[in-house]
């Protein structure tokens, strides 16, 4: 089954909005096997919507479209929709139900403009959306499928979910090949030089695929195989995988999308261990990426955005000479941070940041970039010097992951040292 | 002149990588009125990438490739450039002296893969790379622009800034009609809704184009204007705005992709305000934000993660009873804990949030999404209550727009009564 995404808004065109869309639903279908050749993004405009829906439906199996289903003027897809496929607008009784119990839900009166969301066309089963008004809608034609859902992120999602991939899979039933994936997730090592760790890669791959995705992170490495049955699939990607890991390993902290956060939160709360942050030029990105998993309050304690020197001394009980002697950005601060907040906290392991995130902020020795991160447990409290680039946001996301790495290393024992 | 941006990537068709490059090159081409008309995204196929080359620059004015200019195997658009133009490849020594520079800066030595990258296709420019090692190529040829960049976010956006976008305002000095956009950005109010408060939308906008472009954090309306001189765009554009703000002007913002963070931390800036966030089940989200603004640290003092109970009392000096007696998740809690911020700080403005992100959590009468925000300052101790979704990543960015909301409405004096 070979499929197509389209994509419509000029929000996503002139770069307003992100294509968060294509990527969830080319991840989705990844997972169950079926191969995006293309994607694509066309305005909100009629023509160029019908002569993509044209193109795109002569030449795939699968066609799914989102946005432009939404109740205003701007959104055209459903017309566009039932003119291609010559059919009419019927109202789904169901689907006016739907947009009442999400009004009545959200405390608001409904809106005509709303209600008007329960037409759909005629030919077509509805996707049911329990979280917003645009219903989406499948289309059975020409032993093809086309499918649209709305725009908007969230419901999308829960309508891929609820409906569209179950309905895929039963559709799938008998594949001829089995395709299988793997991604390792590297972060400390440039792309170049984990290249060239892997040596003769052809040899490695022995007909399999490799893509290296690098990013301000760390690089992502997918490899692909195809294989004719699923056990031959899963025994030629994890020999693959053990080869990788036998020549880069330390620096592969997780697979299948895997956060650094995640597996760091996983090892502290296997070992029943707590640790509390202190940040200061990151400002609470390092404590967000923590409590962004799920159950973090198991290991996640506390953190301290210590942004102004005073918080610092008040809170950490850093010494203010040691910042008079060697500047708030130094290895000295950073370790008395990364003790005090482990002291305050009670905790395990006490993690620290200090550094200068830029667009300003550099001084006479101390570049932009320059971050000391300090870890303090009950028997080490050591910390540790890195230059990073000018720009702010990826200064924090960088210096983020190298906290998480330093963590990572100290409890599995890997040491920087190459 | 019309514009066509691909992608090239087999990350980017299964949703391991998002798309941000063409949501990047649409913004800086529609900043100098380069009308994108159509994205694509393609894999890393030899077959693809020359059938994508051949349609879209039959169609075009501009092409802009991103994607697969790497030192890997599997970094194959080069090689299709150079057949594709049918030319070769030759060394520069401008790239390559890049190259070694780049390692150099890095402490690192030189890989022999990527010496290599400074083969560049004989009938191109180059557009040097000065944080990466792979050079973009930019080819004039039957009046026509090809522009290929690395598909690393950073390197291409330098190229964007530093070559194209300034070679490519040269190009376009004589333009027939002006385009002129504005976006403006709501908060607090769902699309259905501010689509009623706008009432008639054909006579409010009188020929304009509007979009409503909705999030999980709010709504932003975009309007194009299309007129004969810039006089009469700008015009007609501000005078759009003007009845739109007399209508729904209290969710309004700001314009243009401001944030709501950066609106806030100006007027707490001019007004020479201090601020300091008290957060729990944000986890850092919110002063992450805020910091997250370069000269942040003018307005931001500092901010806690009281996370678990014991930093809410220890460091907040939450009353333990008061705990015990409303919950954690509760009005008197989030005062406290905004108070005790505000003291601590000795900040003008103490800002708090508790409540409870999911997807686990919820207790009798205190469902998932629910949600305190507290604010204190030298005349008032007040808070909110607000009742979000089930996701936990959706809710920790409502819950901290509404926290920043809810300081801009107080700083300007604008009630949340309709």
């Amino acid at each position: 089954m070979v499929a197509h995404i389209i994509t419509i808004g000029d929000e996503i065109l002139n770069g307003q909005t992100l294509n968060t869309n294509a990527a969830f639903i080319g991840d989705q279908l990844a997972n169950i096997q079926v191969q995006v050749n293309k994607t694509s993004v066309i305005g909100d405009d009629h023509d160029d919507i019908m002569s993509e829906f044209k193109n795109c439906w002569a030449k795939n199996d699968l066609l799914i479209v989102t946005g432009g289903l939404g109740p205003t003027h701007d959104d055209i897809t459903r017309n566009c929709i039932v003119k291609f496929f010559k059919t009419e607008l019927i109202q789904s009784d169901d689907v006016l139900d739907d947009i009442r119990q999400i009004f009545q839900k959200r405390g608001r009166d409904v809106r005509k403009i709303n209600e008007a969301q329960a037409l759909v066309p005629k030919i077509s089963k509805v996707i049911r959306n329990h979280v917003g008004t645009a219903p989406g809608i499948w289309i059975e034609k020409e032993n093809k499928i086309f499918i649209a859902m709305p725009g908007v992120p969230y419901e999308m999602h829960a309508m891929m979910h609820s409906f569209v991939i179950p309905n895929l899979i039963d559709k799938l039933k008998d594949l001829p090949n089995v395709q299988k994936s793997v991604t390792l997730e590297s972060t400390g090592i440039p792309e170049s030089f984990l290249f060239e760790k892997l040596g003769d890669i052809s040899e490695l791959l022995d007909g399999a695929k490799m893509a290296f995705l690098p990013s301000q992170i760390g690089v992502r490495l997918r490899i692909t195989v195809n294989e004719k049955t699923e056990e031959d699939a899963s025994n030629k990607l994890s020999e693959i995988e053990q080869k990788i890991r036998s020549k880069a390993g330390r620096y592969i902290f997780g697979r299948d999308g895997e956060k650094l956060e995640e597996v760091v939160g996983r090892i502290l709360h296997e070992r029943g261990l707590k640790i509390a942050v202190a940040e200061s030029c990151t400002g609470g990105y390092l404590s967000n990426l923590f409590t962004n998993i799920s159950g973090s309050s198991n290991y996640f304690e506390r953190g301290v955005v210590a942004y102004g020197n005073a918080s610092k001394v008040e809170i950490l009980k850093v010494d203010e000479d040691t910042i008079s002697e060697y500047g708030t950005v130094s290895l000295e601060v950073a370790k008395q941070m990364a003790e005090g907040i482990k002291s305050i906290s009670g905790t395990d392991i006490g993690l620290s940041i200090t550094g200068i995130m830029g667009p300003t902020g550099a001084t006479e020795g101390k570049p932009l970039g320059l971050v000391y991160i300090g870890l303090c447990d009950e028997e080490v409290c050591t910390a540790k010097k890195f230059t990073f680039g000018e720009d702010r946001i990826l200064n924090k996301q960088r210096t983020a992951q190298a906290a998480l790495e330093i963590v990572r290393r100290h409890l599995l024992g890997i040491s920087f040292d190459d």
